[in-house]
């Protein structure tokens, strides 16, 4: 039950002052084919700076670093503390230049490891099928 | 820069006739505390079935195993082959028992490992804001 499994990075953000970009490994180049016909791409890192069986044993946390949040379970959030440190951002395309995809802007600190890029679709039901709960987002403590 | 990182099953997919639910490990149970309120969750599970060397050096693929759609690098898709195996979906919760969550449905197959659940926020841009090519999802081939 307890298999693990191997994730391999396959590229790096670059996030430093007007340089925001997702830079792709060359051996990955051809999985890029047709990404240029999306607005949008779901980019998925590693929050390598948790790696720590410390880090990955914590299951309960104040959203958002505030702790005006009530404590909610890491699943119930997306907070970077987690089993498996995977964080899921979306990002507005800029440009593409081969390899190196220049975004609108990303939640990652520079330097952190991409582990998988998947398009974007815009969700089909309606705004008024969620029901989710109304977190401050002011970072605090 | 070919460091690994190491990802652990925290609960496993039921998807048999009417039984559809995303069963946590029970040491994990913890981290589900609050998640009754969202309507959704996003349940990030791994394609084990492809993990192979050959399965995840597949870098182009036709989406949707449909020929007539265009040859299309893994990262422009959500396709079952990636270097790294991992599905992302969302799923409405109908109900949650302890640390079972039934949901509506959910594109795995049976028994296939979870690694991640996240919650799920309704996207904030409007429908015009995004751009896609118009695949067609028959299954063919």
């Amino acid at each position: 039950m307890q298999t693990a499994y191997n994730i391999v990075p396959i590229g790096i953000v670059h996030n430093k002052d007007d340089d925001v970009r997702v830079e792709v490994y060359p051996q990955y180049e051809k999985a890029l084919l047709g990404i240029e016909q999306f607005s949008h791409i779901l980019v998925l890192y590693w929050f390598d700076e948790n790696d720590t069986p410390e880090g990955r044993s914590i299951l309960q946390v104040h959203p958002c670093s505030n702790p005006k949040n009530p404590l909610t379970g890491v699943f119930a959030t997306h907070s970077p503390r987690r089993p498996n440190l995977i964080a899921l951002t979306k990002c507005r395309i800029v440009a593409i230049d081969g390899t190196s995809i220049t975004v609108d802007r990303i939640d990652a600190y520079d330097g952190s490891p991409v582990i998988d890029i998947k398009s974007y679709f815009p969700e089909e039901e309606a705004a008024s099928d969620y029901r989710f709960p109304e977190w401050d987002r002011n970072k605090e403590g």
